[in-house]
């Protein structure tokens, strides 16, 4: 039996984020455990699944389900999911996937380098809907691969949002690939399939399970280099996505909501105790993951042309009429300046295209203030 | 004359936050300052000014007034201002108020002990008004002053708010008292001031200008120790303020809001940038106020009680079916535990109140999973 069949007949009797099993494979490599297990008189329960499995089955149902199975070492294996040996672990669970069940077109590797994993409620709101989609497809739009769990709510806007895009997004699920959960998402399975991925630590033909989920989650955050949690109540299992990604190193971003809303406690409970960093636009994800960090100048428009000025400069610039011109000696009084002082400064304020002098050398406002006179 | 007229009458005459006057107020006193800009002859024009103030006018039109005018070193003259002494200028201006005029019958520095500044846009949204009016009314009702500026929108929604609370509230204003601006607002200070305050450090008849609005904030910022801002848009005059506080050192908060709202944009960029801590509700406020730092224990409720489980417990657990009951050897091939492990874990399960054994020695969850059983 050749590793890549071991890894995967392991992968189908083991539990996914079982750190014993992930040990004993980068000790004495994939067969030599198999075969262990396989071994005739052992009563462990893991044994007796594994003598009941049948690798020539395994391998013609995950080929009937067009699927293929990843091992570590392949090109298109993520390289972040390295990050998961022997890192702390959350919930007990640990340790890099035997491999992993895909289903679709793209390359793993490659989609995973631009990857940002969104994430968030299944309960969420209109507005949480609608903040996830929109910043899934500009990050597509950015060239950002979106990788989800197929969850309703965030996730599956987070899905529609990057297949409204120009990239492929990539669904992370907790069961096998052949049984698409939530079930109601088959469609959009089959959608992102057509030009991204679907991922499983799961066989095909296993369900679900809430251990299964929170091992799932430790993909997700695994994966990509950064997570964006959009709406998440206070008790949300998208919290332990987050966790992974914070003990895996990644950046973890969160968007803030209304204070109002039940589904942005979290979200705002992480941005205040500093394990997420607040993200309001897509603009905000990318400066996080450039890889220069925050080399996108401010957004124009930011400063008031006056905040250049200094306060005898405002003075006098405010004491000018807003309508009409001023002679020297009145503005030097009205705004308790002395004439000489006054006369220098309307000189620079001229230069600097904030008044006018007209032709009988009065002052008045510039027409554009702020814009430097040609 | 006396110091306090002394100060009054330079405070009549001297723009708020002008550093030059305020340090030769502290190297010779107000008086000798005072003599000397009235000495006949000199043509400045700060001194043209002086000498065309009557003192027993100002002061007859401030007691006329019904306000008084409070100098440092009063009572009642907040601990706060003093940070203002050689602190860095903003937009040019600094230094210590030369004096303030107060309206109403609070006692200001045993107030500002207390306050909380909530400023915010003008042009702001009915979810920043009713945050700012529910987050001021909670910090009344928690023994807090609540300070802000007077303007429409979101200072206003903070006076209010704490007008429905138990404590009074402040209202700083950039121009002379008998001059409310905004004059829409005349009702609101006259119920501010009945419990609470009205301050000034623009004498009687003076209106506000750009200047003056910026030097009130300083006193916002100064007087209280900490500032939360509600709603600014990017280019907010609430922004200059939260400047304020950061450089004299006070606790900064922001209230997030919905991304897609301009108003939430500047709170949002200044947490972004740690320039503000987010605060969602006024048990946050009140948490980062507190000399003790974060002394609140955390919202009960926060931890699911099966965070606590290891991942075979949890297998365990999950694997006990949600009605009914089921004997420890089905559940521990459900689990894929050896039988030892599992009567273990059963055991220490049963023991944290997860399951329960029936008379027939089957196991079923408990009633209420997580409570330690008794």
């Amino acid at each position: 039996m050749d590793e890549r069949t071991a890894r995967m007949c392991l992968a189908a009797v083991v539990e996914p984020g079982h750190p014993a099993v992930a040990e004993a494979v980068a000790s004495y490599g994939a067969e030599q455990v198999w075969s262990g297990l396989v071994r005739p008189g052992s009563a462990l329960p893991l044994s007796v699944r594994a003598r009941a499995l049948s690798p020539e089955d395994l391998r013609r149902r995950t080929s009937a389900e067009r699927l293929r199975f990843a091992i570590p070492g392949d090109p298109d294996w993520p390289h972040g999911l390295a990050d998961l040996v022997g890192c702390e672990p959350v919930n007990q669970l640990s340790g890099e996937p035997l491999g992993l069940w895909l289903g679709g077109g793209g390359d793993l590797g490659e989609l995973a380098a631009s990857a940002v994993a969104v994430v968030g409620s299944r309960a969420s709101t209109a507005y949480g809907d609608t903040v996830a989609a929109e910043l899934a497809a500009e990050l597509s739009e950015s060239g950002r691969t979106v990788l989800s769990g197929g969850a309703y709510g965030i996730d599956a806007a987070a899905h529609r949002g990057c297949l409204a895009g120009r990239t492929p997004t990539i669904a992370v699920l907790a069961g096998g690939l052949d049984q698409p959960y939530p079930s109601g998402h088959r469609p959009l399975f089959d959608r992102i399939a057509e030009r991204g991925l679907l991922v499983s630590e799961l066989a095909p033909g296993e369900h679900p399970t809430r251990v299964r989920f929170l091992a799932r989650n430790r993909l997700i955050a695994a994966i990509t280099p950064g997570t964006v949690l959009v709406e998440a109540a206070a008790r949300s299992g998208a919290r332990n996505t987050v966790t992974w990604a914070n003990v895996l190193g990644r950046i973890v971003m969160a968007v803030p909501g209304p204070v109002t809303s039940a589904t942005s406690v979290t979200p705002h409970r992480l941005i205040r105790e500093a394990e997420a960093i607040l993200v309001a636009r897509a603009g905000d994800v990318l400066e996080l993951l450039s890889p220069l960090g925050r080399a996108n100048p401010r957004p124009p428009g930011e400063r008031r042309a006056t905040d250049s000025l200094s306060a005898d400069e405002l003075r006098l610039f405010e004491s000018v009429p807003g309508r009409g011109s001023i002679t020297a000696g009145d503005l030097a009084l009205r705004a308790g300046l002395a004439i000489p002082t006054c006369l220098a400064l309307l000189d620079e304020l001229a230069e600097r295209g904030f008044l006018v002098q007209n032709v009988l050398g009065q002052w008045q406002l510039s027409p554009r203030p702020g814009q430097r006179a040609r």
